[in-house]
């Protein structure tokens, strides 16, 4: 089993007050950015690959999606999905995505978000979302930004007061196991660089169609630490369409 | 008139002294990752934006090109390129890129290597080269990458020995001027995100057909602060074609 930090009851419980999980997608500082770059979902076959509270899966549903598979790592994450985003033609399943299998053709869209970064092996899993996807399909995905994932403790560097100096990018070509501080509590993740996430998508027999990276949108500036997101680039959209 | 280092001679006496203007291609850090993004070069009509000793226009018509026109800001940068670099088929051209202007249609290839970051409008400046180029048309750029431009400094973080703590990011969604130290004189670039970089290929209607962050090959790791070159992503490699 892969790890599955979302199933520690501490770190779950204080997953579930952040602002992305009591408000949804509203919540999330991406949103507004990701919404713009996803594809038009009617009678769509939508899979969703870490789908935590399953917000995404109910947006695909709503806005006209014929069948939504979200699958998660954690039994918890699902419970909640379950509760908050259930609705005829919504399936969720507890697997690692690694260890997901499909016949060639059984999507037209991929979503992803914020889960790739737990995943080892980037180019493995690129190679079976393109088998899975028909010809002409959408796979659209937010990952933590290189930037963000290189150093490993996913924290500014301070001065002496405390005072943000700056954020630290180091052993950026180095990829692999990073350990992070998120919400108290360590959590592993994968760095790798932006030639990995876009070069494979692009030897896989994907074209790019949107590459962006979220700033904190105007309304949430006066958020807590929301304006020091204009400093460093935290997250990385990507949409592609297979070939 | 844009600003042009080049022409002052004390920095130019420098920028002559770097591996890069002695070896040329052979002495550019880069130079093997750029290669294998180039396009077929027979029968082409090139230009070469930014062309400095003229290395690529020559590496292009000796691979076929039948016309190669490079043009650079420096008058001096062309000197040393009509010395080294000359041959039928290749003419060097001094002006600012931003002040160039050609027919739609006028080439097969626009090159630039590390002079986008000079100028201001890239997003301008990509729909001009949109126009020159003929449709399936090859864009090959090399930039510094964003996460290089970001702080100003372009330098280290040390810690009060001298020893590099890790390399610095800062303002990193405010686009605009920053001035670096680069061969001890002042250097004023145009900081912007890998958003506006690879979004703005694709919103002016160039497929992506490479994204590459060059890593130092291993040949040059043994040259002085090479390896540290492996800590942060110096340099960003795009290839794109005009759909």
């Amino acid at each position: 089993m892969k790890e599955n930090k979302y199933d520690n009851p501490v770190f779950f419980e204080k997953y579930s007050q952040m602002l992305r999980s009591q408000k949804g997608l509203e919540g999330a500082g991406e949103w507004s950015e990701l919404e713009k770059i996803l594809p038009d979902f009617a009678g769509k076959r939508v899979l969703d690959l870490g789908c935590g509270y399953g917000w995404h899966c109910k947006y695909a549903r709503d806005h006209g999606a014929v069948r939504v598979l979200g699958t998660d790592i954690s039994e918890k994450m699902l419970e909640a999905a379950r509760l908050r985003n259930a609705g005829p033609g919504i399936e969720y399943r507890c697997a690692a995505m690694e260890e997901l299998d499909f016949p060639e053709d059984s999507f037209d869209i991929v979503l992803s978000s914020l889960a790739f970064h737990y995943v080892r092996d980037f180019p493995q899993m690129v190679s079976r979302i393109a088998r899975w996807l028909t010809p002409g399909g959408s796979f659209v995905f937010s990952v933590e930004h290189p930037v963000f994932t290189a150093y490993g403790s996913q924290d500014w560097y301070y001065d002496e007061n405390g005072k943000i100096l700056h954020f630290p990018v180091d052993n950026y070509y180095y990829e692999g196991y990073r350990e992070a501080i998120f919400l108290g509590e360590k959590v592993g993740k994968y760095h790798r660089t932006l030639t990995t996430y876009l070069n494979t998508l692009l030897e896989k027999g994907f074209r790019l169609v949107h590459v962006v990276e979220p700033q904190p949108p105007a309304e949430m500036l006066s958020l807590p630490g929301m304006r020091d997101e204009m400093r460093r680039p935290m997250m990385l959209l990507v949409g592609a369409v297979k070939e």
